[in-house]
């Protein structure tokens, strides 16, 4: 039985975590039998979207409090993660992805990641670990390994925002996985295109396989 | 290709729609070939819980937005429901379901459901369609229609205050699944038990199946 870290940042795609693709991952590693333990960084929401319009609410919100809502209450800060405890380390999209763990979706090209999810995803690059990116959040790796291989589907913003950052990308369509061997890193497009929530699915089925591959 | 109305009550387990089930639920009915529209009675939510340390927030939030979130925007306010545009009406669990849906959290067994929620179960109750609840919401459906059999696992305070509305309880296991033929009417427990995600996705998969069944 193998674990894996799942990363998230809120709950609720436009300032948080994406929702579908949070499950998805977390129910390929329930039904193949292994096991995941949620972590999320204790820091403010950059905002907060009312997922019905569009708009910004008046608010504020904790990532990890919010996150927690996804996880059922069992989730760590991300600060504490432990990667000699884990067999891998999974990101899921979501703006959150780039509005909390990164500053992407304000400062395009020239963003970077907060320091705990560079630190974690360091940590398990060094230590030979497979890391696993989703949607958008593939730019988070891009910014800490340099010259990583990854997909976010076809050539977009966010593609050339992580080519700038050294990485190289590889166009994909639904379900599809991109594996950069060399790195252990196994990214796929799941909501970066016109996804049904099964065909997302179906990238989180073989991401979790992928990585698997990866141990 | 059929139509699924899926009814949820917020965003997290504590104060709303239990998300495990309500995406597990969504999957299989996508998996399937099929198609789902959300529903959220747009109402304010009773209270706010912080899903890390389980204590209300000081906070005021609504079922309608909130369960946008889960719908990535795409849900319609339950009062608008047509059961004429569908094939089945499934409700997921979750407190929202006793705390926004109805009052069985706070009333026991004196409870009743929600205008919307009532009209919708009789709508389609009448119309001779099938309709499903997972976890603790087949409370929502002892309270309008007489007589239903139905499961919320193993005997409980939900089974007993259903049992004072007229409800017959059967007792069951993860991913099973209690049919009352004469009502059309599907429950699984899910969450009720101490399940695992991999559970809650049987029992999504297994009741979806059974409502295919009833048209």
């Amino acid at each position: 039985m193998k674990k894996f870290a799942i990363v998230i940042s809120g709950c609720g795609v436009y300032d948080g975590a994406e929702i579908h693709e949070a499950l998805t991952s977390m129910l390929a590693v329930s039904r193949k039998g292994h096991r995941y333990r949620m972590f999320a960084p204790d820091i403010p929401q950059h905002h907060v979207i009312n997922h019905l319009t569009g708009e910004e609410m008046p608010e504020k919100r904790n990532v990890l409090v919010e996150s927690a809502r996804i996880a059922r209450g069992d989730i760590k800060d991300l600060a504490a993660f432990d990667p000699s405890q884990y067999d891998a380390l999974l990101f899921v999209g979501g703006f959150g992805a780039v509005k909390n763990l990164s500053d992407f979706a304000f400062t395009g090209e020239n963003y970077s990641v907060i320091e705990p999810v560079a630190k974690a995803i360091r940590a398990m690059h060094r230590a030979g670990k497979p890391i696993g990116a989703m949607c958008v959040s593939p730019v988070l790796l891009a910014d800490a390994i340099e010259g990583v291989e990854l997909t976010v589907g076809v050539p977009c913003d966010a593609s050339e925002a992580a080519g700038k950052h050294g990485a190289k990308h590889r166009t994909t369509t639904h379900g599809e996985v991109t594996v950069d061997r060399k790195n252990r890193v196994a990214t796929t497009p799941c909501y970066m295109l016109d996804a049904t929530l099964a065909q997302v699915a179906d990238g989180a089925d073989h991401i979790v396989d992928e990585l698997l591959k990866l141990m």
